[in-house]
């Protein structure tokens, strides 16, 4: 086996405003062997996430190199083990990077439930997108029953189970997406309050009709004037947790007005899920227990094969997803 | 005593821009007599405070109504009780509002320790200034010992509290000034660590030479661009209570960067010490404690009369001040 040979999307330089093809290359390397201690993992999914473009050319997730593989989390199935806790056949999630294969140690590499398929939900609304929702509302804003809460790119991996979470836990959710379409699905599939489409004009009035009463928690994937418009529509003592600000990161950094801070005594918190694993297991433990039950809806925008990854990150940066964005890879395809 | 009259200013209208002495009328009126359960005081001390700033021409603090009295707190003495809390000669502090003279019913009265002499210390760094920099630290911005900690305006009311707590609790404390005076006082008298002129040039590099660990707390005063380039300097999980906004008072407010609020995890917090009562007392009681124990320094700035409360008003805005701005009336002129 270890004389196939297995490609790879390498990170080839830093982009200058959007992200384009010219930021990665392919390569192929021999499929590696595991060592003592260490497993074969044969990847099915990828995970294309926005914090991969913060990671392009800043300094913020560390040293992300020219010539290096791609970074980002995938979801496999162990083809080969030298670890006394994973067997072939195991299905897991873990940070790959961009390759059809994968050496691991174990260390963080996460066993999946064999209830949980396709494996991309590991990744998605059952894995690091919905464990982030969770964690920034219940623990970062300290989301409470009754709470009105509005959150942006709703029809996003992170933004989509935002919402439907605020709903299960009793709260009133208001979507924040580009486009009647994905306004639709945000308010008709996931079953939020209301959607504000920013597309369609100015959101504060369209926000202050969806929530007359004003806005307790807001979690912001986008930044901005987004950003800036619904600090205006927030309540006294108001929440808001920063998750992404994919607005931003494509152009020069825009500053929002902190008057609405002070006025209303809000509090403004920027958050990485990765540095809150205490809250992660239990978030996942009960995201599990929600998709089991049914609670959950999600829809996936998925990409087939290695090759197509970097378009998968261009097309979710410019919001062409619904859902989680992934990428199938040759060894998960539909036979 | 009823026959003789009292001096009272009025709030005329708002400021465009600055304030200045047009926003204000002096009046008379008869000396109130006090009703059952009431208390008739004489002022001794104006609070000369920032959100006066804000309550001018906003709804932010509620209605402050063009004819009514200026408000503000005061401290003076009862001299006519029909309230069996209090009697004749007691020190006491509250709402007064600006005028010589006021009828009280108790409710919010704080009667004042003996040795608190003189009482112009009960608005400022035993009183309001030195509960909001106390609460801005321990409860919004969470110090603990260790902890590098900035504050803006630090020769003002509030911020030379701050620094002070800072060094009681075992942290390390930055002032940012505006002038070379301000600055040798805030280190030599306040004993603060360091103290960066922000009239001296960008604060960015002096703020890296006086922090080179950076910062984990910052208790803002004034907004705008220093705000902004603190922001460049704190460290991961850095936390910002945002307790005035100075430099934006008078101008269209400008933005802050919020990239540095993600890519560093950090919380920003607006607040006011009048949502926070519970912690009021508290923060008051160790206040005094640490004054009587000579652990707490302070500089007033004193106007006299009450016909210069305007002008102190003025002053304070400007950044005239040491320390507290207080308004002297003639009942507690030196003889």
């Amino acid at each position: 086996m270890a004389a196939k040979s297995s490609k790879q999307i390498l990170y080839a330089k830093a982009p200058e405003g959007w992200v384009d093809e010219s930021c990665f290359r392919l390569a192929e390397a021999p499929i590696p062997e595991p060592g003592e201690g260490q497993v074969l993992v044969e990847t099915h999914y990828l995970s294309i996430d926005p914090y991969m473009r913060r990671a392009m050319g800043s300094s913020a997730y560390g040293p992300l190199k020219p010539g290096a593989i791609m970074i980002g989390r995938g979801a496999g199935v162990v083809i080969e083990s030298r670890h006394p806790d994973f067997k072939p056949g195991d299905a897991v999630q873990s940070e790959f990077g961009w390759r059809e294969h994968v050496v691991l140690n174990g260390k963080g590499l996460r066993k999946l439930p064999a209830e949980l398929k396709p494996l991309s939900l590991s990744v998605g609304v059952v894995g690091q997108s919905g464990a982030t929702a969770y964690v920034g509302l219940m623990d970062v804003a300290r989301m409470k029953a009754g709470d009105t809460v509005a959150v942006s790119a709703a029809a996003g991996a992170v933004g989509s189970v935002v919402g439907q979470i605020a709903k299960l836990m009793g709260c009133r959710a208001i979507g924040i997406a580009g486009g009647p379409e994905k306004c639709r699905h945000v308010v008709e599939d996931l079953g939020f309050d209301a959607c504000v489409d920013y597309k369609a004009g100015p959101i504060g009035p369209a926000l202050a009709k969806a929530a007359p009463g004003g806005l307790d928690v807001y979690f912001d994937n986008v930044g901005g004037e987004i950003l800036d418009a619904v600090l205006e529509r927030m309540n006294e003592d108001g929440r808001v947790a920063i998750c992404g600000l994919i607005s931003e990161y494509n152009s020069e950094p825009r500053g929002i007005r902190v008057r609405a801070v002070l006025d209303k005594s809000l509090t403004i918190t920027g958050f990485r899920i990765g540095q809150r694993l205490d809250r992660r297991d239990h978030a996942l433990d009960q995201l599990f227990r929600w998709w089991r039950d049914g609670e959950l809806h999600y829809r996936e925008t998925v990409a087939e094969g290695i090759e197509s990854a970097p378009a998968a990150l261009i097309n979710m940066l410019r919001g062409g997803n619904y859902g989680k964005q992934v990428v199938r890879l040759a060894a998960a395809a539909p036979r």
